[in-house]
């Protein structure tokens, strides 16, 4: 076994930089944390920033917010499921609208705690306002969240949680489109496509709940198609197809489309002739295909509107919660439906 | 102008959970925080737990790690650019892996700032270790986040910086597969997608210095084409292929290569006869082109052996930094090369 004296470099306090500045703890204090109400001379100011830039001394940003009561911190717990190309694109452009409002954010990785387990764990950090994609947090979660101090709960989902700001995003409407478009170009028996992959279910479900209200009350149905990512599980799919005596195909998105396209050709069917195809998201990789793939054009909240959502959440923690319906959802029609 | 009486729930304190279960404060925190070491009995702590429940009082993590004088908090820079899918799944292993370790990755927008800045704003949050992919950080800055009681940095990219442990990506390696294929499929001048989208230079670069290296002492020459990721680019691009007189292209990466794949279809070229084509990711979607995408396939370091140095890191801060070369790249021939 190993043994090492640990040398670590001393960590130089506040009371090290008061020292060497020739102030008082409390003058530091105010200096490095922009206190705005206190009076201080600038070459005071000035001493102070050298002495700690010399000494290499950091405020501590909970010791800071422990006095405060409050940080400018917004957590988002971090997606467990890979995140699409439109989806971190949003994520990007809302932490820069919160960073010129000199809000933090911060991504926050459970590790497998679940809805208000997991919100515990969030209040532990003491954020200043909290956004949760997804379902899971319940009323007693966001109950934990506002007790430890959170000023703002705002969640991005199916439904309405109670006592935080919702922003809807009905993924029932993307496959509702989806199917009314399928059935207007004639197309009666509608496969589709449920990722087999762990943690879609949150998406998939809701938009096969709304390719069947399409089609309700029609002579139209619609069967669902488990698949896996992969060329193998795409190939078995295309070769029952034939005998499923399916002629269109939702295919969740369009990297899904784009798989079981390539699949149903490699087996001789014509796309659109035999099967139509639309996937969802307007990848421009679906542009690229012969025929172009179809799709749904899914409109994200922008990060600008939901940053000042935010904001004014924070600001009036007591406002009632607002509500908004977010999610955009149009049909792209190429050649392949 | 709006004027409401802000209510907020009173957050409840340690001592309201003290006063509840009839112990002393020093009793709750020993019980909430896990301190193993003082005996207290199974009806006390049960108490306290029902307590805290009741009341909806949650520890402070900032204010434990106050007074333990660490967090088990793993800080990584949230990346500004869209992450490939093949980073995503990555990060999301690393990110179990770690939490698997007793750590919380936290995920940190910085919001503009940069390399040694931010560092300064990473320190404040005081995490026990701090992962920084790309380059940008320097010496200075690894000594700001050791003096403010960081255990442990790990840099993953092209070089090492004092004091830090590093993961070499070397993506000049990427570049120098890629150029050394195409001369051997008897390419001599050869094209080099270099993305026009901001932050990509970082890998855009070593990637052209590989092909140049690649192609150093023979007669084949490598020309930079600055690409958008747009249809219309990528078609202006093609619309001038013939006069170039290239006869191969490394395109970057496998989405740039898809792109610049169909437009030069469109434009009447044949690939591989006229142009070979070659990208770089081995995504899915290049095996559904025809001709199917040569690609060269890259191994990023698995998110277990990450999480593993870093957790060796924090226990044993002051030995020597580990250096590990990390990214594997190897050709995979398919039919546009």
């Amino acid at each position: 076994m190993r043994t090492v004296m640990t040398q670590l470099p001393n960590t130089p306090t506040s009371a090290d930089v008061a020292r060497l500045a020739g102030v008082s703890r409390a003058t530091v204090s105010y200096v490095l944390n922009n206190a705005g109400t206190v009076r201080i001379s600038e070459p005071t100011r000035r001493r102070v920033r050298e002495a700690a830039r010399e000494l290499g001394y950091v405020p501590h940003a909970a010791a800071r917010s422990l006095r405060a009561g409050h940080s400018r911190m917004v957590l988002m717990p971090a997606p467990s499921i890979p995140v699409g190309p439109l989806y971190g694109a949003f994520i990007n452009e809302l932490q820069w609208a919160l960073g010129r409002l000199d809000y933090t954010v911060v991504q926050y990785g459970s590790g497998g705690l679940e809805g208000d387990e997991a919100a515990r764990a969030w209040a532990e950090l003491r954020p200043v306002a909290v956004l949760v994609p997804g379902a899971g947090l319940g009323p007693a979660g966001v109950q934990v969240l506002k007790r430890s101090g959170v000023r703002a709960v705002v969640t991005l989902g199916p439904g309405r949680v109670d006592g935080a700001h919702a922003l809807l995003m009905d993924h029932d409407a993307v496959g509702h489109r989806a199917g009314r478009h399928l059935y207007e170009r004639g197309r009666r028996r509608i496969g589709v496509v449920m990722p087999a992959e762990a943690g879609l279910d949150a998406f998939s479900r809701p938009r096969l709940a709304g390719v069947r209200q399409a089609l309700r009350g029609t002579d139209a149905t619609a069967t669902e198609l488990p698949l896996r990512y992969t060329e193998e599980d795409a190939g078995r799919l295309a070769g029952r197809w034939r005998e499923s005596g399916l002629d269109a195909v939702f295919a969740y998105n369009d990297e899904y489309a784009m798989l079981l396209l390539r699949a149903l050709q490699d087996e001789g069917l014509d796309v659109p002739g035999d099967v139509a195809v639309i996937g969802a998201d307007d990848l421009m990789l679906g542009r690229l295909l012969r025929p172009r793939l179809s799709t749904v054009h899914i409109e994200l909240p922008s990060g600008r509107c939901l940053a000042e959502l935010v904001d004014r959440a924070v600001r009036d923690p007591a406002a009632e919660p607002e509500v908004h319906q977010v999610l955009g959802a149009t049909v792209v029609r190429r050649e392949s439906s």
